[in-house]
Order: C-alpha cells, then sequence, then structure tokens
C-alpha cells in the first residue's frame, strides 16, 4: 500500500489535522485548485450546474465550501463541450469554489434497459431515447472537459442485494475500470478519486479497497451504501472498509445521507459527503431543526411566530417566522422553498462545523450522542 | 380645490424636488413610515406578501424601495388577522422598507358572477367557494390589520370598454365609497390614498378627480387604465386627467406597465406605479434589456457567452451567461426564474433611476427617445 498518493492533481490533497483518538473521527483540510474544503464536509448537490432554488452565492452562506454537479445530466443538457467553450463549469454555474463531478455510473445503473459489459454501459438517454455507450474513457472525456477540481471514476453501482457471484465479477470489473480511468485521465490539476464497490460482502469490499489504494488516486470513496439500505448496514459497510483504505487520503461517502447516517460515518472514518436529502426535503417542506424534522406545511405552524428553527443562524431563521414559511407553502410560493433550501443547507453544514470541533476537543462520540439524543427526539416546540 | 392633503399619515408624505419643465414629469420624494422613496418609482408586486422567486435582500438589492401587496390574496391566505398578530406585514414578510396595499377591488371586480350593490361587492372565493361581501369599511379594515404605509380606497374598476352610463353612474358610487373609506379609516401613521376612475370619459375622469381632491387623500391614483386598452388610449386618458389633480400629491398610475407605458405616463406627469410585468415576464423566460426584450428559452441563446444585457449591473449579469440562463429555463431549475427576476426588476429600477436623473437635469423628453429608440428597435446582440 502506498502511504501517500500524487493523484493527477501533483501532491496528496488532503492534510490530517487531528483525530478524535476515541474513533476513527478525522479533522483535515483537502488543499483543491479552487479552494480548501475543511473536513468533515458536506458537499450540496447541483445536479444540473445548480443547486436547486438557490443563488450560488446564498449557498456560499450556508458555509458550503464545496459542491457536486452531476455528470450524467450535464452531459445530456447543455453538453460538456458548451460548458467548456464557456469556460469551465466553474464559471457555467457561478461557483468559484472547489466542485467535484461524480462519474454518471449511479444515475446510468438506475436506468431500465441498460446493458453491461466489459466495454462499458449502453444505455438510452431518458429524454430524446438516444442510444449511448457510456465507458470510463468517456466519463473521463465528459469529465475533465467539464474542469471540476475532482473527478470520479467510471465504477458499477451494482443494485441492492447483489448475488455474491455477481458483486464479486463486477468489483474485478470496476478495479480495471478505474485503471482505465486512470490512464484516460490525463487533466492537469484535476485530481481524480476511486470508488470502493463490493456490495455488503467484507472480502470484496476489502479486495476493492485494497486494489484501489495501490492506485495513485487523490482520494478513495465508497459507492453503493447510499440507496436506502438503512442504518445498520451503512455502519456495517463502512466499518468493515474503512480499515482497507490508507488514512493519507481523503475518505468520500457517497450519496450519505441523514444526520445520523454522516455523524455514524464521520465516527468510523469518513471525512466528506454528499447527498440531495437537505435540498429535495426542503423542497418539500420537510426541514432540519436540532428537535428533529418538522413538516413545515403541516397546520400547528400557521400561527407560530418562531423562526424554523431557534438556535439556527441562517437567512430563513434570522428574518421569517414558521407562520411565514407555511404560508409560502400554502400558497405555493417559489420563496418557500427558496428559504427551506437556504435553511437546510445550513442545518447541514453547522452539523459539520459542530462535528469538526468535537473532534478536535477529542470529544466526538459524547457529542455525536448529545447531537442525536435531541435531534432523534423529535420533540417539537 | 385644496393645495395641500393631510391624508390619515398627518402631514403630505410627498416633497416635489423638481419638475422636467419642458414635460409635466415631476421629480419627487415620498417619505413614508418605513423610508423614503424618490419619485418617479416603480413598485414590484408581492401579491402573497412576496415578490415570486425573490429573497427580500435581494427586491432590495435592484434598487426597488417600495413594493405592493394584495389585500385580496392576502385577506384569503393567512388572513388578515394573523398578519397583524404577527407583528404586521412588514415583519411578516420581511421587507422593511415602505409597503403599499391595494384595495381588493381590482381582484374583486374580476370575478365571475360578482354582485355590484351600494353596499359593496358580494362574491365568491375563488379556493373555498366561500360567499364574501367586500365594503369601503372591510376593504379598510383588512389594509389596516396588514399595517402598510400605504392603503387604497375600495373603488370600482369597470370593465373596459363601459357604457359611458354605468361609467358615470359608477363615478359617482367611486366618490361615495371613497368617503366611506375616509371615515372608516383610522390608523394612525398609515397613508389612504383615493383612486379616480371613469373609463375613457374626459369629463368623468374630470369629475372623478375633482371630487376626490377635495378630501384629504395622501395622494391620488389613476385606476382602470392599466388592462390590454393599449399605450394611445392610456396617453389620453392620463393626458386628460392629470391636469385635474393637485400638483403637490403623489400620483400614482395603478398597473402600469410595460416600460414605454411608464415612461410616457413619468412625461404626463404620474410619479409611481406598480406593475406585475417585469416579475410574470422573467418567469416565463422574457428578459428587458436596453435594446428590446429577449426570450431566454430562444435556441439563439443555447451557447451565448454575453450576459443578459451587458449594460447591466444586476447579480444575474455580474456572473452569469445567456447560455447558462438557457440552460437553466430548458432544465426547468428554478434559478432561471430567479436570476431572470432578479434581471427584470433591476431592469425597471435602472429604467426609473435614468427618468429621475433626466428630469433633474430638465432633459426628460430626449432622454426618453433616445431610450426607447434603442429599447424599441428590438436590435439584438
Amino acid at each position: 500500500m502506498k502511504s501517500e498518493a500524487d493523484g493527477r492533481g501533483g501532491a496528496n490533497p488532503f492534510a490530517l489535522l487531528s483525530a478524535d483518538g476515541a474513533t476513527r473521527a478525522r479533522r483535515g483540510r483537502l488543499t483543491l485548485p479552487h479552494g480548501t474544503v475543511e473536513t468533515p464536509a458536506f458537499m450540496p448537490v447541483g445536479t444540473a450546474a445548480t443547486i436547486k432554488a438557490m443563488l450560488p452565492r446564498d449557498v456560499r452562506e450556508t458555509g458550503a465550501e464545496m459542491v457536486l454537479a452531476n455528470t450524467y445530466h450535464l452531459a445530456i443538457q447543455p453538453g460538456e463541450t458548451l460548458v467548456e467553450r464557456l469556460g469551465g463549469l466553474h464559471r457555467f454555474m457561478g461557483f468559484s469554489g472547489p466542485i467535484l463531478t461524480d462519474s454518471g455510473g449511479f444515475q446510468v445503473f438506475s436506468l431500465p434497459g441498460r446493458e453491461v459489459s466489459e466495454e462499458g454501459v449502453r444505455f438510452r438517454y431518458e429524454v430524446s431515447g438516444e442510444r449511448v455507450l457510456l465507458t470510463p474513457e468517456r466519463s473521463m472525456e465528459i469529465q475533465q472537459a467539464l474542469g471540476a477540481d475532482v473527478a470520479m471514476v467510471f465504477d458499477e453501482c451494482i443494485p441492492f442485494p447483489a448475488e455474491r457471484s455477481y458483486a464479486a465479477a463486477s468489483v474485478e470489473r470496476t478495479i480495471r475500470w478505474a485503471e482505465r480511468c486512470l490512464a484516460a485521465h490525463a487533466r492537469a490539476g484535476q485530481h481524480l478519486f476511486g470508488i470502493v464497490q463490493g456490495g455488503v460482502y467484507e472480502d470484496l469490499r476489502a479486495r476493492c479497497a485494497r486494489a484501489l489504494s495501490a492506485l495513485p488516486f487523490s482520494g478513495l470513496a465508497i459507492g453503493g451504501v447510499s440507496v436506502g439500505e438503512g442504518l445498520e448496514n451503512l455502519k456495517k459497510v463502512v466499518g468493515f472498509t474503512e480499515p482497507h483504505l490508507p488514512a493519507p487520503r481523503v475518505r468520500y461517502l457517497m450519496g450519505v445521507g441523514l444526520p445520523e447516517d454522516i455523524l455514524e460515518s464521520i465516527e468510523r472514518g469518513m471525512d466528506i459527503f454528499d447527498c440531495i436529502i437537505p435540498t429535495r426535503f426542503g423542497r418539500g417542506g420537510t426541514l432540519f431543526t436540532t428537535r428533529g424534522r418538522i413538516r413545515i406545511d403541516s397546520r400547528r405552524f400557521r400561527r407560530d411566530a418562531f423562526p424554523i428553527d431557534p438556535s439556527c443562524d441562517c437567512h430563513a431563521c434570522a428574518g421569517f417566522t414558521r407562520a411565514y414559511l407555511h404560508h409560502l407553502f400554502q400558497a405555493r410560493e417559489l420563496l418557500g422553498v427558496m428559504l427551506a433550501s437556504i435553511h437546510n443547507l445550513r442545518f447541514y453544514q453547522r452539523l459539520m462545523a459542530g462535528a469538526r470541533r468535537a473532534i478536535e476537543e477529542r470529544n466526538y462520540s459524547a457529542w455525536k450522542e448529545q447531537f442525536l439524543g435531541a435531534y432523534l427526539s423529535n420533540a417539537r416546540k
């Protein structure tokens, strides 16, 4: 196992600043071409080169240092060559901080009628019906054109549950695809992260983690644990995979998750996260508070003069009441989803800031218990 | 004719600062409980206590000093008593500057099945089907509870075209209703404006303007010229009504309009305006530029690296390309309507700032011709 990765972006972008000690939780810093990211970190998801219903400056104001954009969606609309011609993804979407693009794999493997071969995946675009072949090389081509700070390898994201024999063959293909991605990736200044697959099988996750750790990736991700398998499964898979990941490199748990998922994963040594939950829940009227989630469209908030979360410092909580948010959702006014998105993203960023502080104070486990005690009690104001 | 109105808010809130001289255009300042408004001024419309798709701070950033909210909509949802209990409309919607509420008349008179009597108007709420009677006294009650800086009298907004006999009877009722509004209005610090009706009939407009001018309103509005009657009719009605309005009081042309409508009306002595056009057009992808309107969803903007209007200083033009806006509209992303609304409102505010400067320089007519020459040429970049 190499102890230092140089990735494609040069030196290892990750610096380990401190460790909790009693748990595997780590405090670190990612130094990327467009800025630094304090870890543990949460990346809001900007699928179509926009964090839905938010101005980029409002995203920054929540404390988000890095965002994710989706290769699959951007390749369809507006197309990566146009984004490149317009100066790359940062300029296109008006976000000057670090950006990570996924590989397109996760979206492609959720399409019906996909055909997986050693070469890649054949599928039809959802909108146009056009038949497309997505390969490791093509994913690299798209991501290099988009020009994010971090690109992800094209992996096979297998369904849950998957047969052991299929998962084993898929892991070997994912490793071969990772090598093809490295061979195809040449963009200076852009980092490339590997993705560990292997389903729920400890030996397959270990095999994949060790094989990818031997390759010069700038960081390593754990994929395939995000989709509804539950917290116990997540703790198990992260728990038995993490020891096989090299400590000096950043660990990214993809597509996770709820606050409790993230806190348990930080405790198990994960550094960065992304998830649509805060923004998607916000648009649906579900708001995160330190006392649990609330549904702002519930009639019990009709006359409520408190902010969404009295302990929150976000723009929505600073200036608006639950009654106003309730009114906006009742009247189907877009300002409702705008304020809800701002609040939920700020909630996630405050959660991460709390985790970072607790690790620095070597007090992570107690802090987590205290937070989850209040949060999961679902006490209502 | 009284030369000074004391209204219900105390002294006349309007100060005439200068006049163009060659035209009737005026430069003034409204001093209201929540701040001052430089006139000529344009008020964005916040129907349901929100300027659609905009944070209040973004509305302020466009230069808007005063906004309008709709009595009819707010009485239905969330109800004026709730708004009052939560500290009034300013606190409720998070806008600390001056607010004007309309009377509800315009909405009510557009409902099918309405019944007009001397007492008021009977109608059914569109959503609940509840039968309601809206009277001058009830309109005052709602608007006083909402607590805007300016309330409007409850008038009859007659259809266009209307028979002369109906219009004549309606003007007399509107004058009687205006007197009832004054008698019912008691909120200290809230100004009350009268509304001149009379359709396209010069003598009826004159009769109404003179009758209302004799009453202690803080300002006078011209109503009933906003709905699709065309620019020539607007110029005619404003032109023959304005001489009957007392010069020291502010003149508000309701529901107007397109840039050319506003500029022609400023030339004819109007001071304040409101219209849904900039925000509604923006949500539909129609953007205002100094070279005319553009439809950002047109394919010709797909690869366009310019901002919406290269001469504009708004947040949308400062950071985003037409190609990005086009992409957002194609992908049906809310950020598209957010940026379009910001841009269009800034366009309107820059238009008003230009008009104010031209009046100060006693150069209004030439400035207007120059602006409309470029704007109406529809030249495209």
